[in-house]
Parts: structure tokens; C-alpha cells; sequence
């Protein structure tokens, strides 16, 4: 019984490598490469993995999602009813958590101005207010939204955090449910996405969703609000209607990791767009060492019987 | 008896308004406007004072220094000889650790590489450590040095503090003393400097202090360092020696916004320089209401005979 590595965008051969040195008493095999006899897989690696690979193992125990998010998984139709685990490894949060700040901070302290002024010699400093006036919303209160909401709360920063169940994260105003998100909405300067892709997220953060966020602008004119900073999924967000309401005025400031089509088409105007930062899906890239070790430390407890932990619920989609 | 605001390179009719409606039953004048009578100065509110004024005032009771640092007093040879009360505000030191918090991440993130990334329309991603790899040591742990490693510390990274005498704080490895120093720049990625000005801190930030900087690349050969980041006093950098530093691979970058002259004069290389950001002193720039309610509720408490907090030790500096 052997454990099948199948991930597109990634070198298959340095994760055999890993898994081999740490579970040496297992067969270790590459999609396509060393594929071998279909029904002798047990576990399934995946990422991006062609669909109809993962329906035609007979014998599959349980699929380990390469990631946060299983939504690259669950779009396929024949998806067998096997156990998904998602990786849910402090590393991971960590880094995402890194990339929140460093983008919440980016915006409210202006760095972009700057790099402007350096760059043109000008010796000027700039009204900002301090954390304590800036108002970040963060959507989603799942693992990496708490640990952003502590940590921007550690900071200083007022934060929210809106989920579809009610939560409690210490020094972290919760709201929750369609009127929750209203309320949140309108209470936030700096808006944060870290919710999983699923049905009822696809295309959430929409011209009308982001149309609510405050502009109270007088309570703190020097704040460059609002802004918009997605980590999550690219599928969440309308890029049309980003881009209308940067334009419009609706929004003064983005961040992005994620897009609607991955890598970013080259012919997509966010490249360019003078008040939009991007970054290529790496917000959250994990050392490779530290998933081998945690997708290996869950497959030795599964197989010492003491089960799986992290597991997908495929009602909800994370 | 009156309060006298001398402050140079700030708005003083400003100061003189937010005064005025603070403490109404106070007399308080703007040098040089409104100074009159030298001997009806009790407190003066000085911020790069000229020094000739300072000595002067033959009644005066209190200096307020208009900042955390008060070495801009010191260098008087005929300061008189009453208490000087220097600005330890949460305000001031909230925003002290945003702008050390977003230098550290902008290094360790790779921000700059991404930025031009994205104008060459380039997805990539870029490995970076995650913050638990990365070293971060600040020099100084008094309120401001402490509250950076504590708030940097909550993100994950090593965090060592050095200074004069031996201080703790939570999550943080301590270092004090000259044997100290050497060790602490040994284990160090990320150098932050928030140390006051002094004579024994003038010219610290020398070529021998950076040369002990680790330079183990290889335990994290992707993290962009060793770096440094000042937001204490220009004073204490040599400007040659940061530069001999970065154009001969001592130091891989770094953040400053502070200088030996300010503002940073047309002809500095640090202007163009590919691996320096520079702003304009400003990263602890308070909000002038927040600073002046401070000062105020200081006068109400000594005159209400409850003395003087944030004192200045003038042996130390500080």
C-alpha cells in the first residue's frame, strides 16, 4: 500500500525525497512517474491533482490537501467519500498572519508615499493616525483569522472579525450571519479576506459588499481608507468590481495574493494599477520541510488508530 | 507665570491653540511671537530649542521635551538645572513599533522584489523563512526597545534585547553589557536600533559593530539579511560605514529614518541607494492632541503637587 504524490505546480521529486526520509517503512510514489498499479494507493498527496486521478483509486483511505483550502479538491464531481485532511500547521499560519500585517501596514502607514518621495529626494513626512484609530474587518474567524485578529489586535489595531458561526477571539469584536457582515462592513477601514472558497463565498467580495465598507473619512482624514486585502481565494472576489471601485473612488487601496485566474493574466490591468500591491499565491507558502513533517506525523497517528484531525466537512467546504 | 512653546520646525500657533483650550487658566505664549518676559517662564515645551533661550529663563521649573529622546536638550552647555520630562506616551511608542514592525516584515518578506515584480509583470514566488527562522535583536529595551520585541515576538520571531543594564522581558532573550552586545549581534538577522543618544551610544552603529553581525546564510540561505533598521537617533550610525557595509555585502539592506543630518541632505547616496529605505524621521510621529494632552496632564499633576514622571537622568542621557 503506498502513498501517491500528485501535485501540479510543484517539484513531485523533492516531496518524495521528503517523505521517503521520513517514512522510510512506506512506498513512496510520483503521479505520473511512478504511479504504478492504481489500486495499491492508500493515501493520495494532493494539489491541483487531475480529478479523474482521484476518482479511479479504489483503495484510497484518505487524500491530504497540499494547503488551507480544499476547494481544489471538492469541484470534482466523482470525488470519492474518503476522509480529506487540510493542512492546519502552525507554520502555515504563521506566514499568513506575516503577510496580513505586513500588507495592513503597508497601507496605513503609507509606505507606498513613501517610496514616491524617496525616490523623487523629497525629505516630507505625513499625517497618519495611529493603530488604535484604524478599524481592520476581518472575514473569516477560522484558524488563520483568529491568529491575524490577535495578532493586529496585539498591535493595536480595532479589530472585527465576521464568520457564518459566532465566534470569541480574545480583544476581537465578532459579528456573524448576512446582518452581522452589514454592521462589520460599515465599521471597517482596512478590509481583510481569509475565507475559505466555497459556494456561498464565490464572489462575495463584490462592488455592493465592498460599496459597505465606512468611509467616514472625516473621523480620520489621513488614513488612506478603505482598502481591500485578499489572501484567501481568488474565486471570492469580483475582479470587475474591484477594479470599478478603485476607480470610482469606492476603494482607496488593495492588496491581493489571489486572483480570479492563476498565475494573473499577463493582459489583467492589476499589474499596472497604481494603487493595487500583488503578490503570486505566496502569502502563505510554507516551508515544504514543515507539510511533509505534519501530513507524516498524521499518517503515523492515523495508522497507530488514533485517528485523523483536520478533516474537511464537506457540507460547509473547509 | 506662563508656559513658553519653542519649538522649531513645528507649527507653533498650532501648539499654542491645543494649550490654550487644555489648560485655559494657564498663560501660554510662542516663541518668539509672544515670549515677553523671561522671567514669567515656569515650563517650557521645546523641541530643538535654540539654546540660548533654554539658559535664559531664570524661573523656569520644568523643560518638557516635545519627544522621547531629549539629547537635542542635553548638548547644551548652560542647560539649567531643572527637571526635563520626556514624552513616554502609548501613542508614541504604539506607533514606534508599527513602523519597526513594518521595516522587519518588508525585509524578511522580500516586499521590494515583489514590487518590481510586479511592474515587470512577473508571477513568481520567492522562498522566504518563516518568521520563527528569522533573528531579530534590538538594541535598547527601554519602553520603546521593549515593546517592539514583545510585539515582534507575538508574530513568531526570535527576539534578543541588549542593554546598558540587565532588563526582562517576556519571550525575549536578554543581552546586556559589551560582552553582551558582541554575543547578541552573533545570533542577530535583523538589527533594530532604539537606542537613545548619548555619548557612550554616539557612533555606535560603526563598521565593526555591523561586521559581528551573523552571517550564517547558510541556516536560512533565503532570508535577506543581515539588515538594519534606525529609528533611534542618526547619531548613533556612521553613514560611511553603513554604506562601506552594504556595498561590500556586511549588511544586505536597510530601513532608516533617522540620519547624522537632517533633513537627510540632497547629496546622500542613501537617497538612490537600491537597498535602503529612508523616511523622513517620522516613524513615531505622534498626533501633536495626543502629545499635548500628555504635557498637560503632567502640568495638572505637578502643580496638583503629585511631582514628575519620565524624569531625564542626565548622567545616562535619558
Amino acid at each position: 500500500m503506498a502513498l501517491l504524490i500528485a501535485v501540479s505546480g510543484w517539484d513531485s521529486e523533492s516531496w518524495a525525497a521528503r517523505f521517503s526520509a521520513l517514512l522510510p517503512d512506506h512506498d513512496i510514489r510520483r503521479h505520473p512517474e511512478t504511479t504504478g498499479d492504481l489500486s495499491q494507493i492508500r493515501y493520495l498527496l494532493g494539489w491541483k491533482t487531475d480529478p479523474e486521478l482521484v476518482s479511479s483509486l479504489p483503495n484510497l483511505e484518505v487524500i491530504f490537501s497540499l494547503g488551507a483550502g480544499v476547494d481544489h479538491l471538492l469541484k470534482n464531481p466523482n470525488l470519492p467519500d474518503v476522509p480529506m485532511v487540510r493542512i492546519v500547521d502552525p507554520d502555515l499560519t504563521m506566514r499568513m498572519s506575516e503577510w496580513v500585517i505586513l500588507q495592513v501596514l503597508l497601507h496605513h502607514r503609507k509606505d507606498r508615499l513613501y517610496r514616491e518621495r524617496q525616490a523623487a529626494h523629497v525629505w516630507k513626512g505625513e499625517d497618519v493616525p495611529s493603530a488604535s484609530a484604524v478599524r481592520v474587518g476581518i472575514l473569516g474567524q477560522g484558524v488563520l483569522g483568529a491568529d491575524a485578529a490577535r495578532k493586529l489586535s496585539v498591535l493595536g489595531y480595532q479589530v472585527a472579525g465576521w464568520s457564518r458561526s459566532p465566534k470569541s477571539v480574545e480583544g476581537v469584536e465578532s459579528f456573524n450571519g448576512d446582518d452581522g457582515l452589514s454592521a462589520m462592513l460599515a465599521r471597517t477601514d482596512i478590509l481583510v479576506n481569509l475565507l475559505p472558497l466555497t459556494p456561498a463565498t464565490t464572489g462575495i467580495i463584490n462592488y455592493d459588499l465592498l460599496s459597505k465598507l465606512s468611509t467616514d473619512g472625516k473621523r480620520h482624514p489621513d488614513c488612506n481608507a478603505p482598502v481591500l486585502i485578499n489572501a484567501g481565494r481568488g474565486g471570492s472576489q469580483v475582479e470587475d468590481d474591484i477594479l470599478r471601485a478603485l476607480d470610482g473612488g469606492t476603494l482607496a487601496a488593495c492588496s491581493l495574493d489571489v486572483f480570479q485566474s492563476e498565475p494573473l493574466p499577463a493582459a489583467s490591468p492589476f499589474w499596472d494599477h497604481p494603487r493595487v500591491s500583488l503578490t503570486p499565491h505566496c502569502a502563505a507558502d510554507s516551508d515544504p520541510q514543515a507539510l511533509s513533517v505534519y501530513v507524516a506525523e498524521r499518517i503515523r497517528a492515523y495508522e497507530a488508530g488514533e485517528g485523523l484531525i483536520n478533516v474537511v466537512d464537506r457540507t460547509a467546504g473547509y
